[in-house]
């Protein structure tokens, strides 16, 4: 599993019987070796069954435990889920933008629900 | 699952039975480390069951789900597919390229099928 | 598997019903190629059936073998966890980091117990 | 599934006894961040059930695939074999290497049996 | 499977039931992206049912194909094994430490078992 942070949404028409109305989310993976301002946007697109809103962050599990957190570990045509999203994290020598709670995108209209 | 992008395609004789009449694509992984202009074509090969178009974004799962996408979890021997076409994707912080619906290479023939 | 050094633990309401009661740590891969000084944190999240300190370095393990170490290939909606906490590391040409039982952040606070 | 290029073959006396009787290349992927003339050998080890020749271009897939193209999901000890021998690659955007059949290791060596 | 090298050994005592009286070894993958005369310790960590030597160069596999080699696809606590012990590699275009049958590290210590 890994953290990160829901950066997009992503729609399609096409696509496997089994992702039929499943919202599909792009999350970015915390990560420090990222420069600060850098635009942090990474291409995992996974399953969301918690109802994860943009900004936040979340675990991401993948193959059978990712259709696990979907309903079971049926014939699924995709491999990775939003299992969690996150109330807190303590991680003493993470960068600070790994505590904001929500998408701090640099600056003014960073939203802090957590002091 | 990964967001990515077609971007070739590749034929074999000698090969697994079971990838028999697959079509085999390429797709280019969207990732923002990447330079502007640099030559963009990562070799992820899947199976696309779903015939997308050279340049379309596309959404490719690995594994299981990848099988269960070209019609159930039998013994075929790949486990990269396309298991959908992307209509649309909303990720504001991205690199601009990622919401070029279809290949843009740099310059004058991009297309712009969407405003 | 891969050895690395507990740096976090993270908690969540809305979450997979499997993670229910599991803690959650998030575990930092020991790595050579890290600048010395850099903040070393990396999201991999992963369950942890053995009670791991903050600190201490354990061993971590994907897919099933995960499952296996907290009770069972059952349905689990996740796919890391702590199979071992170490107690002695024979590396040589590893960076000196490694071989500390505790976190040593670069400085005074660090403690060793081990000579 | 990546597209690669066989730069190897590798011996065993002891190993797996599902190894036996199996022929072991070391596949180098194809990757556009490498920069021209530099020794392009990554330590891919893959089962070949196909017969490739040193240089050619290869598909590999990992896993459950990898034991189907040796002859079925059985309890093989490997989980990464050739399964599919490239004639043809159009990828536009490519590096020039990618496009030729066998290895071009940066000079007068170089076979070129396609136009 | 990758291409590695032994460099370490892990030991512990809290652990999954499954690792009990399983050999633990750090295998650093050969890779030619590193610098020469850098620390070579990258901590991926493997079961060894082949008494694998301290510089010795194996093979690794993961998952299904890891248990397998460890006496069957069980219910272990592990997915990483050594798979073989290399006797011979040819790889031409390898770097030169590759070729060593034993660990190099960088001077006078090195032992050359082959010519």
């Amino acid at each position: 599993m890994f953290l990160g942070r829901v950066v997009g949404e992503v729609w399609a028409t096409r696509k496997a019987d089994d992702l039929a109305g499943k919202r599909l989310l792009v999350v970015q993976a915390l990560d420090e070796r990222r420069e600060p301002g850098a635009p942090k946007v990474t291409p995992v697109v996974c399953a969301d069954p918690l109802g994860a809103a943009y900004g936040q962050r979340v675990i991401v599990a993948f193959g059978k435990a990712a259709r696990v957190a979907c309903g079971g570990d049926g014939d699924y045509a995709f491999e990775a889920a939003i299992v969690a999203i996150v109330d807190d994290l303590d991680a003493p020598l993470a960068p600070p933008e790994w505590n904001e709670p929500s998408l701090n995108d640099g600056g003014a209209d960073a939203r802090r629900e957590r002091g």
